[in-house]
């Protein structure tokens, strides 16, 4: 997609201020804009500064809070509950996540569930977080109903993605950041406007049957009519699409029914108040073995995989991560590219709050 | 597929009988013939009794050691490290998991790792443990390979497990256990026998794409010339196939890396010395909110999905466990079908150490 290229700290200064303007306090503006910046340098745009105009929404229309209302409610040596107070998903997630390392540094394991939260982003970010300490991370969220179980027909769970990160030495640290489902909605979006049938496998219309249509998909989806994302494994059995659906119900207890956040349906049933759930892990390798001997078999699994034969018409095996570090270390150099739409949206945010757009 | 019934009761005799001819302890013939039985009993028959001779071939050459030589080697209030000591894998499984929930019911999380063990038989044995205590049960672990990595051309991870196990209240408990690649060899071997194609998404051949041909992905196996099982989502990424295949990629992490076991091609390296990972978590839900809302909020998101609108030609909406649960009581009263290749097995082992069979 051709774009407009604009420099991360132009990007990052425009959504700073923009959210200050709105009451978030500085610090809290500059956690919330890195969330976002690091999710477009990581080349995942669905969840970067082209989600601005949601958080400006709930920011102004008060579902999000500006200062945050966050605090520990529960809490022992390996564990913590943390009620996001509705602040933003972003401030309460790094809180969490924070807490986790923190717990994992003095015993070795911290495990943090958060409850009354909002969207908070790239799960990715909180997992990667973990790495500066040399520690495992892992990062879990619901999300508002767009997935449809295995033989239904209407989305009852959310993409509920799951996110681990692990250092290596030489090789790039290993970090999984997916949704469970087996394409995030954007992608549906993108062959409407392109006029592109979807393959099947990706989601199902208003009968819960596999479609190719991602008009009929969509127009079902916003009638709430029923249809929706097919779980990663796709429609039935025959491809594992149970599996899928198994792992975005278990990504739904431990954010969801652990934290007692909302679940399924109900993540977003009072507009007022979403109720989104977090699951955060830290973990230490160092109390199960000497780090550089964890980290020097981190690398030779990637090697092993990477070097291993190729299939035919392919000259390249990735490890999870690779990829959005390479996008990284170059939109650092040569600018974050932005897609029209979202650099008019920019636009439009930095014309109502009077801050100088970056493009 | 038609076969024999025979009765609980009878199945365990048999299995405990040949596991001590052979010089296991009585506690530990009684654990591995357990996780061999809850397996058929739960509708996984290709890792049930049908597997008892590979545990005889691997105490008879001394893989797989009679006593049980395991121990804890680190250890702290949260997490340990057990050296499996190449004891069978049943039993080396059941202790790491049983100190994990010990660990769990004291500091709120458990986390055990374990090196130089041996197949540990179905991943959810070890989750559904935790249950018995109201504790979230976690289990996985790496394998022989037999899964290509996205864009590969041979098999470099195994089929890589992963199980959780959540306690509800009426409901049944909601007990994920998944291989994380699309089917098990066993389905492709099935298809094979019986001379029917499979779908694409299931197993590439020596060139590392998509076969609809049973046969050249078995013999391209067996001839270690590359083809094998695809991760969850099938070849490419089209369908999401990168992201099983960095679920398979977590497990290994997590049971081989984070333990000091072998990884992907070196689990099974050594024929002698096989070095098999687990990883085991316990988690007290009690430690976040009261028991009872959380065993009442998996109820509710369970009831929540199967009341969901079903797809066209549906009839029910299934939440993991639930079939194995209801095959369990079945069999229990009714006796566990055996196919008659197994039957034929377990005669012949019956027969070679004197044991009478039990059909």
């Amino acid at each position: 997609m051709a774009g407009s290229l604009v420099s991360e700290k132009a990007l990052r200064q425009f959504c700073e201020t923009v959210l200050r303007k709105l009451g978030v306090p500085a610090g809290d503006a500059r956690t919330t804009t890195d969330v976002l910046v690091v999710a477009d340098l990581r080349g995942i745009d669905s969840h970067g500064v082209a989600r601005l105009g949601r958080y400006v929404a709930g920011l102004k229309d008060g579902t999000m809070r500006a200062k945050d209302e966050s605090r520990v409610v529960k809490d022992t040596s390996a564990t913590a509950l943390v009620d996001g107070g509705h602040s933003l998903g972003q401030v309460v997630g790094k809180k969490g996540m924070d807490l986790a390392i923190e717990k994992a540094r003095k015993t070795a394991v911290g495990i943090v569930t958060v409850r009354n939260s909002n969207h908070y982003g790239i799960a990715g970010y909180y997992s990667l977080m973990a790495l500066e300490h040399n520690l495992i991370g892992m990062s879990m969220t619901n999300s508002g109903p767009l997935v449809v179980p295995t033989f239904g027909r209407s989305s009852v769970l959310g993409t509920n993605p799951i996110s681990l990160a692990a250092p290596a030495l030489k090789e790039k640290a290993f970090v999984l950041d997916m949704a469970t489902s087996t394409v995030p909605r954007g992608k549906i979006e993108v062959h409407n406007r392109l006029g592109q049938p979807i393959p099947p496998g990706w989601a199902v219309d208003e009968t819960g049957r596999n479609s190719t249509d991602p008009k009929r998909v969509l127009d079902a989806l916003a009638s709430r009519l029923g249809g929706g994302l097919l779980p990663l494994g796709g429609e039935g059995e025959e491809l594992g699409g149970h599996k899928g659906y198994g792992l975005a119900l278990m990504v739904d207890v431990l954010s969801g029914v652990l934290s007692g956040a909302a679940t399924g349906l109900q993540v977003y049933a009072d507009e007022k108040r979403p109720n989104v759930g977090h699951f955060f892990l830290a973990l230490d390798p160092a109390a199960f073995r000497p780090l550089d001997e964890f980290r020097r078999d981190m690398d030779r699994i990637a090697r092993e995989l990477k070097d291993s034969p190729k299939a035919e018409g392919q000259t390249r095996i990735y490890v999870h991560g690779e990829k959005s570090f390479a996008r990284m270390e170059k939109y650092r150099k040569e600018g974050i590219p932005l897609d029209p739409k979202t650099v008019e949206n920019l636009k439009k945010i930095g014309k109502d709050l009077d801050v100088p757009a970056p493009l």
